[in-house]
């Protein structure tokens, strides 16, 4: 495997001005690189582990900053090398400052990720628990941090290794037949040897299942609010949002761009796409805004259409098919808007009559509080996401889902060849691919230094 | 003196999602807080001063982070009470919830300041020194780094000290003749008290006199670039933030709003403020914006009077007058520009003539890196900053400045009573109105909560 020991840094906290800043170095070199350009207040007898030292950054003579160095020695940090974190005042000029003295004495920049990397690498972590890490500080709603967490914690992991070991026990039992193949001896009964691969199936398929679900947690809920111009798609987004985020005016067809923008209900994070309004325009410019609403809609997994309650029943009649037909496959939710401007009786009427398109639908007023968290109630009904428990393994990551796929495929194989009598040497072979797919997960079968630097490449520098 | 040693946390890296951010707790209950919402992984007798702990973060039984716990007994820590540092994984989330679960257990958010505020009162540092924190972390040149460096350091409360034990020692001499007045004795001779009052006021005149280039040094030296439609003034000035930032165009009458921008040239910060072309026009809006022009010019200390070449000296003649009236006082360049569009000897004969306008220009191309590069020169040696050592004491604080500007006043009144041979009783009062106003500096005399209110709600939260 690839490993450079080089020394590495970068600022590990946000980008910015602030009251503190950290800067990483970590590498065979960090506690030289350090003593080269911090001196302690008070002498020191070389750097105990996970001890804080006061003291002054120098660039030659000049006091650079007065700074707080914290000393990790290996394998007792982070990236389980030599590590020091220089906590520093958090000026830009600053932070700039100590990176290029670091660079002189001796460092390089740290790619993305590449203190996580090294974690991988030196074994403090498996893969899935480093993807973890990005996945935890990248997350914005609890149930995405829940997930992210369980990751990081080994919960995949977990799992992971008991299949591991179910499969490496059912490969031996098959490999030993094979070594006694010319005595025609069976160590293990084919019934038992199937049962025990559709057992792994089911836990491979749950995995795999899971990922819808956790998809839409560590990603958002894709919902596009569609409807004719005017309908108060762009006043309800902002309700929704609760800010000014579109163009709110009586002006037909003022949202021309689609735009996003997310919210978290209940902790779960949903994805809003604001589209231009749907109806017959000579506008060339605007008419392609309304294709693009409708490609919209294929992204999202939750259709918003916005009805104008008011509104005569047979103009919308011809947006129907147009719409449905898009929605294929989408939860869609007529939402009946503008409910304040009619009377009771006329509402409900109206309402029986809209019924007809989709018998989801919900009558609200974008004005009313409690409309709005009606709507945002009916949305989590709608988005379905089961309430994930601190233990249960949730997949959220496509690159496990993909491994999780092939490992199915494998294990299917397996289970088709038991069933048609297929010679061993076969089934051992679909086995060991099943371990090798899931190996992907956790790193313990990834050497290529392509997909290693991939997986990295998406974390922020300094982590 | 107000002082609440109530637990205060707040978030002290820059505000956003990194790879690390540290929460920190300060006051009594530090300690306590933390041990409700971290559970170290290895069991620990009470915590070290200045030792890391690595643990989880708990919100009731689910965990919400791995952290790296640092504390600090009192009073060895920066607020100089026990301090907690949590570094957390950076999302936005954890943080937020790294927070709420401090509040919950007794802290209350910080001010912004109220870090350093307690380091004040707690005596760990003196006012001037906690002002130069704030100027530290909003310092952006390396010649405003090193003069906050060097206030942090303590730089002026040395400079202040002596003079106080010279006033001091002034004070007690005059008021001892006060106590033997009925006597008649003469304790100091009189032409020796006003040596050194004298000697005082050199000290305070060159401290109220570093004012100018200290503020221009913090602050950076504001540059008004002006001139005539179309003279390339805002080429020029993307040339010089070597950044595409006022709109560009050949169309006269393009940059309508002043905007403004820095740019560090070596080590020095300049403020430019582009204008909108001056020429005669109907138009009310742009009249406006050379209204407006013209009223950027007085906020400038120097002016960048930019002027096409190639154009008839006749057309700029005009605009002289209205220029130079509103430069007055201000250090002018005229900047001869497009010299690219012109043969050399047409260069020359053209320079020659617009150089009767000011006799201080420079003639460029914006389009030569190597015109641009001597008209940065040109801007440097036009600021005239003298280079300041790490040992000069240099105010960069208005509050200073009208301090020692108050504290002038007082000691030239004790100078005009001692030439005027008043009463002792009024020259030992100005001296201890001179101690008073330098007293305020380092915060030995201020202790009204609105000042110093005032003074550390200009810092970020966290510090």
């Amino acid at each position: 495997m690839f490993y450079n020991s080089d020394t590495i840094c970068a600022v590990s906290t946000p980008f910015g001005q602030g009251g503190i800043a950290i800067i990483r170095v970590s590498g065979d070199d960090a506690f030289a690189v350090c003593d080269k350009i911090f001196k302690p207040y008070v002498a020191q007898h070389g750097q105990a582990t996970h001890g804080m030292i006061l003291g002054r950054i120098f660039r030659g003579d000049e006091i650079i900053d007065e700074a707080l160095v914290s000393s990790f020695h290996a394998p007792h940090s982070y990236t389980g090398e030599n590590t020091v974190e220089i906590n520093c005042h958090g000026s830009l000029y600053i932070q700039q400052e100590i990176i290029r003295l670091c660079l002189a004495a001796g460092c390089r920049m740290a790619a993305a990720g590449e203190f996580t990397q090294r974690a991988f690498i030196n074994g403090k972590i498996d893969l899935s628990q480093a993807e973890a890490v990005g996945d935890l500080i990248a997350s914005s709603s609890e149930a995405a941090h829940r997930l992210a967490m369980q990751q990081m914690r080994g919960g995949i992991s977990a799992e992971l290794a008991a299949l591991h070991d179910k499969l490496l026990n059912f490969a031996s039992l098959v490999e030993l037949e094979l070594d006694f193949a010319e005595e025609d001896v069976e160590f293990a009964d084919r019934k038992q040897l199937k049962n025990l691969a559709l057992q792994i199936e089911t836990v491979i398929r749950r995995l795999a299942g899971s990922f819808a679900a956790g998809n839409a947690i560590k990603n958002g809920i894709p919902v596009a609010i569609v409807g004719e111009t005017n309908a108060g798609k762009s006043t309800l987004l902002n309700r929704l949002l609760k800010e000014e985020r579109a163009i709110v005016s009586d002006i037909h067809g003022t949202t021309r761009d689609a735009i996003e923008d997310t919210v978290v209900i209940n902790g779960l994070m949903f994805r809003f796409i604001d589209t231009a309004g749907i109806r017959e325009t000579q506008d060339d410019i605007e008419r392609l805004g309304i294709e693009r609403s409708f490609m919209k809609i294929e992204q999202a997994s939750i259709v918003l259409w916005v009805i104008d309650i008011t509104k005569d029943i047979h103009e919308t009649e011809k947006l129907f098919a147009q719409i449905t037909n898009r929605a294929k496959g989408k939860k869609l939710i007529l939402t009946l808007n503008k409910a304040d401007k009619l009377a009771d009786c006329e509402r409900e009427h109206n309402a029986a009559l809209f019924s007809r398109f989709n018998e989801d639908y919900i009558v609200i007023s974008a004005k009313s509080d409690a409309d709005i968290a009606a709507l945002e109630h009916k949305l989590l009904e709608t988005a379905n996401i089961p309430q994930i428990g601190e233990n249960d393994v949730t997949i959220t990551n496509l690159r496990h889902y993909e491994a999780l796929v092939k490992a199915l495929s494998a294990i299917e194989q397996v289970i088709k060849g038991l069933e048609e009598c297929i010679s061993n040497d076969f089934i051992a072979q679909d086995i060991r691919e099943c371990i090798a797919y899931l190996g992907q997960i956790t790193g313990q079968q990834i050497n290529a230094d392509d997909v290693l630097g991939n997986i990295f490449s998406k974390f922020c520098v300094g982590k």
